[in-house]
């Protein structure tokens, strides 16, 4: 007979799945929370203590700093001629409360009626269960560009959070 | 010990992990399917009562609709030089037997050895189980030219069926 | 009262989903792997016995293939100059211990600050179970250049493993 034991086993396994899934919810919201301004769907994706490094733009601390980015020169010039923030289908380490991602990132940008790869980054997404919720604690990328430092963030694709000290 | 209702809750998040995955199936096939200039693995896709919108060219209606599209002149030129409507891992809401998804359509096209980016939009797609499946009731594009009508369908990312009017 | 068999019949759903989220983790960790040129990253991906047809460039046979393929001078020239080999979304038929799934690949190519679409293909996937890890065990690729052999492959994404004699 099946006891509580392996009911409790396979109750733990759909929570992983669950959360997998939503992990790619949280992750697909992102985009169309910047291409459309909105300072407010951005700030539900990330903890209050985020860090977001732009390779080659910035870091971005907390939900201030998100504000900053998305009311910022770069930002308000790309969104007004439209443009799409479109990232991958993210390779994601699940452990328990924390997780951690990675996936390309391509902002692609409309000007005078040609749409343009403006850039391609692989990001690094540390990610945390804060009061039931999945969140982005850390979101790291580096320009694809040919330096060693894309390829390198890259190759920790496999590893998991043990090896995480971006 | 659990019982019975225990199990019955599980069954339940079980079956929305299934609906999740098989939107996720629905939504990676219309890609192929179009390139394809396949009318049949397209219409396998949509409700009999489907509206597609598509912002700039278009609404089509029903199957009828649906094949008329791929028998247009633009899809015939695009997809005759060579095309990949490329869809990105969609943010999506569930509720019973509906669903609502939004996500980012490219559509790169081939011509004389180059590929370019032809269009990029924000697409909303209302979903209903139909028989057992899966179906798109509903689809809406939005060219991301910089207008506000994309800004606006993208801020619509974190809402549910609820707010589904489109 | 729910009985064993009713339990059972729940594992057998809850392994197929995992299933399912193990491919997309598979196929999302190509990418990285090749971008990267590691040759240990990559291989971890494929069976022994692999075979990775990639259309107008070669065939690539075995972990030697592949690695062949990462030091050869396309794959070197691309990824010096800054790439990404961009997945989309699979569409995924399961079947116990094997699968087929079909998405788009983009090969993204920097030079001199621009970003351009060098290479747009659909691929076919045949997946197997080894040891309990999903593996590719044979991949195809078809430039969409508006050949006939694009749409053919397009063409058979809603068919499961029956029918699938690549």
């Amino acid at each position: 007979m099946m006891d509580n034991h392996d009911i409790e086993a396979l109750e733990r396994r759909l929570r992983a799945v669950e959360d997998r899934l939503s992990i790619y919810n949280l992750i697909s919201a992102y985009g169309p929370a910047v291409d459309a301004c909105s300072i407010e769907n951005n700030a539900e994706l990330w903890t209050e203590d985020s860090v977001y490094k732009v390779g080659g733009l910035g870091e971005y601390v907390g939900h201030q700093g998100l504000r900053d980015m998305i009311e910022g020169p770069f930002h308000q010039d790309v969104t007004n001629g439209g443009s799409g923030h479109v990232l991958s289908l993210p390779h994601v380490h699940l452990d328990g409360d924390r997780a951690v991602a990675t996936n390309y990132a391509k902002l692609f940008a409309h000007r005078d009626g040609v749409f343009t790869l403006r850039r391609l980054v692989v990001s690094r997404w540390e990610l945390e269960r804060r009061d039931g919720q999945w969140k982005i604690r850390r979101r790291t990328n580096v320009l694809l560009d040919g330096s060693p430092e894309g390829k390198a963030l890259l190759a920790r694709t496999p590893e998991g959070l043990d090896a995480s000290n971006t």
